[in-house]
C-alpha cells in the first residue's frame, strides 16, 4: 500500500504525473492509497486503475459518494484534515507529487511515523525525504524503502 | 458497502452466523466493512472471502498487520474506538451480530448518521433498529434499507 | 472532570436537570465536559458557571465559535460524532441527561472505556449503567465511581 | 487561544524559549493549548502557569493523567498523530519553537486552515510562515495576526 500525496487542483503536467505513479505502484503489484478527491489524488487513483489495480480513498468529508470516479474502496472519515494521519498512517511509503500545505503536513506525518518518503515534481529541502525525477524512479525508490525499512517494525 | 459489527471474542456459534453474514453480503456483490480484528469481525471477512467478495478493515490501532487473515484492505487509523465512527460513516448500512458495548456504540453512532441497522443473534429493544432471524433475511433487510433509505442523500 | 451527555435540543424540564447537574459537579469541585452545542450541554455549562465551576466543550465542528456561551475551553476537533470518543476518552465519568442515538454512543463508549456512567431523566436498561434520580445523586455517584474505580488505573 | 507548538524533548535553552513564549501568552490574556507531553510543550504551560494563564494540553494518548504538571484541562483524544490537527484547529494562531516532524505537520495544518503561524528558534522557509526572534515579538505577532486575519470567519 502505497499513498499518492498532492494537492485537489494542480496543472495537467503535474496530473500526468500523479497518473504515471499510479500506473507504476499497479504494475509493481501495489494498492493506490490517496485522499479520495481531485487533482493529483484522482489522477494517481486513474493511473491506478488503468493499469489494472485497486485504490483505497481516504475522505475528508462524510460520504464516501464524495470520492472520485477512480476509488474502488471510498473511507468516509468526517475528520477533515486528521484524515492525513490515517493515511500517513495506513501507507507503507509515501509518493508526493507537488503539492502545498495538506500535503506538507502528510509528508511531516509520514516521516514522523518511521514511513518513507519520496518527493516527485518539487523542490523540498526537508529532511529525511527523497527526490526523484520520474514517476518509475519514485515508485521504485518507495518499493525499496518499504523493504528496507522493514515498515512490519517500524509501524508498530 | 455493508458494514459487519460484533465482539472481538465470541463463541462458536455467533462466529459462524458473522461468516454467515459475511458471505451473503459477497454474493449479493457486497463489500464487507468491519473493525478488522477477531471474533465476529474475522468470520464476517473470512465469509465474504470464501464467497469471493471484498474486506476492508478499520483498525483502532497503528499497524496494517494488525488485521486478521481476511482483510483485503486494512486502514490503520491509530484512533482507538473513535474508529467506529469511521465505520459507521463508511458503511451505507450496518449488520450487528451479537457484540457487546463497542458494538452498541457503532449501532447509536449507525443510527445517528441515519443508517440502516439490523441486529443478529442479540435481543435489543433500541428504537430504530430492525431485527432479523437468519443472516439470509438480516442481509436483505441491510439491502432493503440501503435502497429506500436513499444513502446517498441521508450520508450527504 | 465529569462528562455530561444529552441532546442538543430538550424541554425545558430536562434542561432545568442537566443545569443541576453542572452545578452539583462545580460544587463539588469538578470540572464539566461536554459536547459543547445546546441542549442538556449548554444547561450543564450554564449551571457549572452559576456555581462557579470551569466547563470544556469538545466541539464537532471546525470553529471554537461555535461553542455556546457558558464553554470556557472549547476544543474545535472537526471530527464529527468520533468527538463522542474524545468526551467519554477525558472524562472521568459520565451522567446521560436523557439523550438520544449520539447520547446512547457515548454511553456505550465509556463502558467500553472502563468509565462510570449514571442516567438520570431516562430508563435505560443497559447493564452496567447506574440510575439516579436526582441530580444530587448523580453527581454524587459518579464521583463514587471514579474514587472506587480507580480511573487512574483503569484508563490506562 | 494560541498553540505553541514543538519538541517532546529538547535543550534547555530551546525550553526557556517556549517558557517565555507561555509567560507572554498568558500576560496578554491569551490561553495556552498545546500537546500536553514534555519538552517545549511542558515549558510553554509552565511558563503560562507561572503568570497566571490557563493551558489545555491535546494529549496523543488514551489518559488525561499523562498530561505534564502545567496543564489545567488535558484532552485525552486517544487518536496518536491525528491529534495534531485538534491543536491546529482549536488554536487561533501558532507559534512553534524549534521542533522535527510532528512541529511540522502541526505548522501545515495551520497553515492549511488559514491560521496565522509564527516561527521562533528555527530556520524555516515554508511560505506563509512568519519568522520572530525573541518571545515577545512572536506573541505579538501572532496576535496581529489573529486580529489582522478575522480568526472567526477564517475558521468556519
Amino acid at each position: 500500500m502505497i499513498g499518492v500525496i498532492g494537492a485537489g487542483a494542480c496543472p495537467p503536467t503535474i496530473e500526468e504525473l500523479a497518473a504515471e505513479v499510479g500506473r507504476e505502484i499497479a504494475h509493481s503489484g501495489g494498492i493506490v492509497i490517496c485522499g479520495g478527491l481531485g487533482g493529483v489524488m484522482a489522477a494517481a487513483a486513474r493511473g491506478a486503475k488503468e493499469a489494472g489495480g485497486y485504490t483505497v480513498g481516504i475522505l475528508p468529508g462524510p460520504s464516501i459518494y464524495d470520492a472520485n470516479a477512480y476509488i474502488d474502496f471510498p473511507i468516509a472519515t468526517n475528520m477533515g484534515h486528521a484524515r492525513n494521519a490515517i493515511i500517513a498512517q495506513t501507507a507503507e511509503a509515501l509518493i508526493a507529487v507537488a503539492g502545498g500545505y495538506g500535503t506538507l503536513s502528510e509528508i511531516a506525518l509520514g516521516l514522523k511515523m518511521g514511513k518513507g518518503v519520496v518527493a516527485l515534481g518539487c523542490e523540498l529541502t526537508i529532511p529525511g525525504i527523497r527526490l526523484a525525477v520520474s514517476a518509475k524512479e519514485a515508485v521504485r525508490q518507495a518499493l525499496t524503502l518499504i523493504r528496507t525499512s522493514d515498515a512490519r517494525t517500524i509501524m508498530v
